[in-house]
């Protein structure tokens, strides 16, 4: 009687519980949308409205979220009988909703507002060279930051609950681990690189590249990997980023004249991110199985185009061609030269973003470093540029000149994100895995990629990741679609074989 | 005793009831933007989220202003001691909310979601000259809006009740009366024109004009009128529109190859659009006091500068040299050509937007007449069409070919919204009226238009007409600002002298 009752009851609590998430959900993605404008399109004295827009759109999310009844309907339906779908749906609006319980409304709007401050501070800081104007703000993050961990679970780790806000089905213990085999493997093997006496083509593209041009170059190498224009654009962003449904999923990218593969590699990383949006199913959109698993899978879409298919020896035997069309003056590059171009290991290199394969993972291990210090109390704001500086000169043996091109370079802090970034060193490493998974079930991969032939990745992806949205958790996800664990082996081995041979290396 | 609970509590519950307003508020700008991507930004497979995006916000928004206790406060208010500027807030806000709590929930995202539909319905109806893909869409929305009017009041007229949705200060029958003797000069004038063998410079802009540069063209417009670029940007739409708060206030444009005048009227009339949000006070943005007075007051601002200063001698005199600066093809055309080619009164015109400022009034009596036999049932839609080309016959002496030169030409039915034109004939009366005085006021406001000064006049409008918000009522703020009620003597005057001149009229 009880099992019937429940049986009964069950999917119209189910509809229900949906329903309300759908609205959640497009009172986010419209502030996704007018997150993009605001770095996009948005004239520079729009800040204020926009800034109590988005705070006013976060701030009903929440309440939506916590004071809408789906608190009920979830005891409803815990123990109903529900499909494995259904399941998955629930399992995954019951983690939101325990969360954003334990937070009051007024901390979440107030941390929203101050995101949209910190915004043009941080551009003004950067483009002043001047860390006293982003500073303030990046103590109120910290500190509200803090008092958000505080509020969902007082017992943990703050970081480790901010950690969870990103990476809610990974451990934080099992990352830790992923990261130190990374650079126990990775800090030798820059060491090696360093002091090896490699004769890389690494100006095979010097010169000034027209940022017009350049643009074409996006568009052609969008047309190349088939980004669905009908669902999608590309413009032009200080830090590129990509977002929107799979309905609209749009990709940005910058230009650097001197760094023509800078913007090649930012659009194809972006691509690989609208991909998996694209990729996730219509008839879903507004649930948690038409929305991405979290950041460190999004990571290893981008990472996946943007290292094992873009730069790869076989990318660049098809596309250097269309390169060549946009740019005749690099005419005479070879494809042996722009491979190596494209994956040559910076030895001065301060910049993330422009980061190559190997360093960006101590860049990342970095700001790990610091964030854990912010949020423990270890670090107070003002000693961020030093201890910063220190530490590039430490691991990289570089010091950067300016905090622009040092803690300042990136905007993540300036929305608050702490415990975002080690996401990407773990997308890195998943993307190892998946394409390795790849390789195995389609037929000569490499083969394809060369002749600019990526339908069969691009059904392998969608079919094994994408498709999935949140259906199931991470390491689930990772055992679907690989047959194995989320382990470092396979990113390890990779770049143990192409940097050995790049560099010719005795470790390898 | 009473007097001073009354007197106490109003601060308190005012106070609730502004911050309520705001969040409405910052909803709807929120769709703003969103509406804004949606017609200059989206890809086209974009609709199905953008659509269910718009439709949430909407009942959102409803359901803030009728459920969320804004009737309590209102009561609450009912007798409380406020200023002036208090109980004008509190009037907006109780006119919204009492036609919003009569409406339900419901049929409100109905309509949204109609519109978010028809939008590209229509956009496909026009493109393809195939009325009946919009109409199903039409007659839904005919059918929904007569539901909507009969829930405000279904004693009333329901187009008097729909003509109140964009003029709720403005008694229809005024406007009826004001539209009636502007038909009543403007029928016997157009037809004396018809008649008279004009020999006007109407061929001094022939050729063709490079839409990038007309691009340019419109950017300069722009900077010659003031536009203040920190706070709005251009861009291209297939029907031009302005958009945004004081913060932000975007103006769209279009051009056609042959007809560069087109797009420089556009421009000065979003121009114009555009300054009314930006001169509402910043410090009262998200209350009614931030807000624009409605319809017909704002196109008064777009057809004030379009008209009284673009299409003047004066402008034409500074202007000319900057269109010649980006079309050298032009170099020969002088003032009175141009003076001439802007205000040539069409003898076939069918497109509203391309109309010229006489007969401009015939497309709005067209369609104003078609609106109240389809919302009263005198009409079906499938004979739109058919009565639309026999009314363009009979007043206008053309008889349209095409469905897409016809019937489908305006966005406007695509949103649902009838009652709406109307507005724009009201909006270029009282145009003429502030204009007149606009120059009462400033000291020799023909010259400073001839020398490309426009400060006295921004600051003359932005004082007594942008700078109140919602403060007053429509007549009252003509009176404010004019010394005299709203009438039509004023337009009547300016188009009798103008084209009398101009055509060398007997009635002159």
């Amino acid at each position: 009687m009880a099992t019937e009752a429940s049986t009964e009851s069950a999917p119209e609590a189910y509809d229900e519980l949906v329903a309300k998430v759908k609205r959640i959900s497009n009172v986010q993605n419209a502030a996704g949308v007018l997150g993009w404008d605001q770095q996009v399109m948005m004239p520079d004295e729009g800040t204020p409205a926009r800034s109590q827009q988005l705070s006013a759109l976060s701030a009903i999310s929440h309440e939506l979220l916590v004071e809408d009844g789906i608190g009920d309907l979830l005891d409803d339906l815990d123990s109903a009988d529900l499909s494995e779908e259904q399941a998955a749906v629930v399992r995954e609006v019951r983690r939101e909703f325990e969360r954003a319980a334990r937070v009051p409304t007024e901390l979440v709007q107030e941390i929203s507002e101050t995101s949209s401050e910190a915004l043009p501070a941080w551009k003004e800081a950067k483009a002043e060279n001047d860390f006293s104007k982003f500073a303030p703000l990046l103590e109120r993050h910290v500190e509200l930051k803090r008092e958000y961990a505080e509020h969902i679970d007082p017992d943990k780790d703050p970081y480790e609950v901010l950690f969870a806000e990103f990476e809610p089905c990974l451990p934080l213990e099992q990352a830790e681990e992923i990261l130190d085999e990374v650079r126990e493997t990775l800090v030798p093997m820059i060491d090696e690189i360093r002091e090896s006496e490699s004769d890389l083509a690494t100006d095979a593209f010097a010169g000034t590249f027209d940022e017009d041009e350049q643009m074409e170059l996006s568009r052609s190498t969008l047309d190349t990997l088939g980004y669905p224009w009908e669902r999608g654009r590309i413009d032009v962003a200080p830090h590129p980023f990509s977002t929107g449904t799979m309905f609209d999923a749009r990709v940005t990218t910058r230009f650097d004249e001197s760094d023509p593969l800078g913007a090649v590699f930012s659009t194809i990383h972006e691509f690989g991110h609208a991909t998996y949006t694209h990729g996730l199913p219509d008839e879903q959109y507004g649930t948690p199985l038409g929305e991405a698993r979290d950041l460190s899978v999004h990571e290893s879409q981008s990472r996946l185009w943007e290292n094992h298919v873009g730069r790869s020896q076989a990318f660049w035997q098809q596309f250097l061609p269309t390169f060549q069309e946009h740019f005749s003056q690099s005419e005479d590059v070879t494809v042996e030269e722009a491979y190596e171009a494209a994956n040559q290991v910076y030895e001065d290199n301060l910049i993330r973003v422009e980061a190559d394969e190997l360093t960006y993972h101590m860049h990342i291990i970095i700001r790990f470093e610091i964030e854990r210090m912010l949020i423990s109390g270890d670090l107070d704001v003002e000693d961020v540029p030093e201890v910063w500086n220190d530490k590039y000169e430490e691991y990289l043996g570089v010091r950067p000149e300016t905090d622009s091109e040092g803690c300042l370079q990136d905007i993540h802090w300036s929305h608050g994100n702490f415990g975002y970034f080690p996401t990407y060193s773990l997308g890195s490493v998943m993307a190892a895995q998946l394409f390795a998974a790849a390789e195995e079930d389609i037929d000569d991969l490499d083969g394809q990629i060369r002749e600019g032939e990526f339908d069969d990745l691009h059904e392998w992806l969608t079919s094994n990741v994408h498709s999935h949205g949140q259906r199931y958790e991470t390491n689930d996800l990772v055992v679907e679609a690989t047959g194995e664990d989320f382990v470092a082996d396979y990113f390890l081995d990779y770049v143990t074989e192409k940097y050995g041979e790049l560099y010719d290396l005795d470790s390898a």
